[in-house]
């Protein structure tokens, strides 16, 4: 099944049960009120919402329209939000263009970052930034979101606890991070609200291209209407779900609805680093990778950061091309005080 | 007025208001079924909860047994937790540890760090732990939960925006921070859940004590019924609440009911480290700062980190001596699954 939250004039929106297509939708607040309300209790929620779902196809549900535009992220505000680097092969080039070699232990032991999760971004609110020269951002990445985790949970108890999947912006200000990651505590202010996609889905609804681990479709990113990205994410994945969700629960249980991302989707071409789609590559999630092959390659970083007026779009499509998520579709805007 | 969050069958708890001596306490459903529910309307709710807290005390309210053991966390889960690092001066004793310098601009920009919000532990739950060997500690400090925080807030408005103050225990696996902080990205699993106190009080509960920004008061840390520390948390505060809210709203909003931290409270002693308290020092909040300081004055940390058994007591008295928050005590335990 395919779940929503339409803005409302609460803070956690309203869960609807979203039509395969994308086009319509019902709402399920008999059943739950909110994503976290479900989540909170998916072992009585999920198969009743998983009825509704069956009769907005059947056409025996009360339905209504579903316009990606009225959708908050699927849960607005959470109570977790853990982001890792799982395609090492970004974070390799992070480090040669800086002149450094990745860690030892890099290939086995995850990166993951602690996120803020108190305000996340609806998926075509504007990304608003009081300063464009703050090296504004996209991450165009995969997230789950989970059931209870125990402390300690294996690996396979963990891949077992994801209920949804959906795609996420993990909007970085780079301009920041060099300060901010000199005091040693990781990111703050670098890190600014994160969107998610309109729709979090099921694992069943994705069909073979989900294995239970990683998710094995192109994610498409664009800029101004350009492509930029069509990495595929079950690609150069070196950490898959299950191993970021047990690397998160490792020293703490973690609580029903919160959510793993993925990292930066990044794919690698015949061995090196990925090309621009243009050359035949498969392109970038962020402009960050970009920049650092440019430094690499030429001494210096050539594309800009994000700027007021840009527009980033990540998607991804199943093989017949319709949208799994929808869109995320944000406006980078200049800051203005309410 | 004092809140505090009964456990109950439900994730998030009961909301009650306690008496100002912390023996009674009343429902308060019909207002607010949770503290979150309270912060989310905190102009309605917070009028209405404050006239059950001045029932309480002149016995025009019905009310019960408020037993400290009963309660969780008052938030037993939030949507932000960024926990500071305020007092500079255990900072530079850190950095000092390993031969190095405070970076420049430590004294005009914050450190906070990104704290996991999903699963605080009760006041007085365990401390459960896999591990004896991964460096356990506690941390005392002082935490302060907002009202809804706009971007880019002056540190005059995030000030303003402070509704409530508690005490909290910031949980650090030191063992697991070296590894964890080579990787870039802060702490992840070297810190585990955090605890809190039973009560967060609004600002008047706390008199002259509270500046608007600070809270004048000794931090009482006890280590199996022997204290090690008592030191006054609006003294060395290089940040206060106000900065530190202030940093954290800079480049995001902050949700109703986001908590942020001191950090660890130290206390100079005539200008340099802190002394133990038997030898007229105000003692520590933590021992990684007294390890510290063995390292600097004989070459090797001597005190241990805290062992399965261990009790840890964090509690802060009013001026005639009356526990202001009830008192975090918490006993490190081996964790076994369930």
């Amino acid at each position: 099944m395919k779940l929503a939250t339409l803005k409302s004039s609460t803070r956690d929106g309203r869960l609807v049960v979203v039509s395969r297509d994308l086009t319509r939708c019902s709402e399920v607040g008999h059943i739950a009120r909110t994503l976290q309300d479900a989540l909170d209790d998916w072992e009585h929620a999920a198969p009743r919402l998983a009825r509704v779902a069956e009769g907005l196809e059947t056409g025996s549900q009360p339905i209504m329209r579903f316009h990606e535009h009225d959708a908050g992220s699927p849960l607005p505000r959470a109570y977790q939000w853990a982001d890792g680097s799982a395609y090492l092969h970004h974070v390799e080039l992070m480090y040669k263009a800086r002149n450094a070699e990745l860690p030892d232990g890099a290939h086995t032991d995850p990166r993951l970052y602690q996120g803020g999760s108190d305000t996340f971004l609806g998926p075509r609110d504007p990304i608003v930034v009081q300063d464009e020269t703050w090296g504004i951002d996209m991450e165009g990445e995969v997230a789950v979101i989970v059931d209870d985790v125990p402390m300690g949970a294996s690996v396979e108890e963990a891949g077992a606890a994801i209920r949804l999947i959906m795609l996420a912006n993990d909007v970085s200000l780079r301009g920041l991070m060099p300060s901010e990651l000199a005091k040693g505590l990781g990111f703050f202010q670098s890190k600014p609200s994160s969107a998610f996609s309109p729709v979090a889905v099921t694992p069943d609804e994705l069909g073979t291209a989900w294995d239970g681990r990683k998710l094995h479709l192109p994610l498409l990113v664009s800029l101004n209407g350009s492509p930029f990205g069509k990495a595929n994410a079950g690609i150069d994945m070196v950490f898959d779900f299950a191993q970021l969700v047990a690397h998160a629960a490792r020293t703490r249980p973690l609580v029903a609805g919160s959510i793993i991302g993925s990292g930066t989707v990044s794919n690698r071409f015949d061995g090196g680093p990925g090309k621009p789609i243009a050359e035949g590559g498969a392109g970038y999630s962020c402009l960050a990778e970009l920049r650092t092959i440019e430094t690499i390659t030429t001494g210096a970083a050539k594309t800009p950061f994000l700027k007021f007026g840009d527009v980033v779009r990540i998607e991804m499509k199943d093989e017949t091309g319709h949208s799994i998520f929808g869109a995320i579709e944000q406006t980078v805007t200049r800051y203005e005080r309410g």
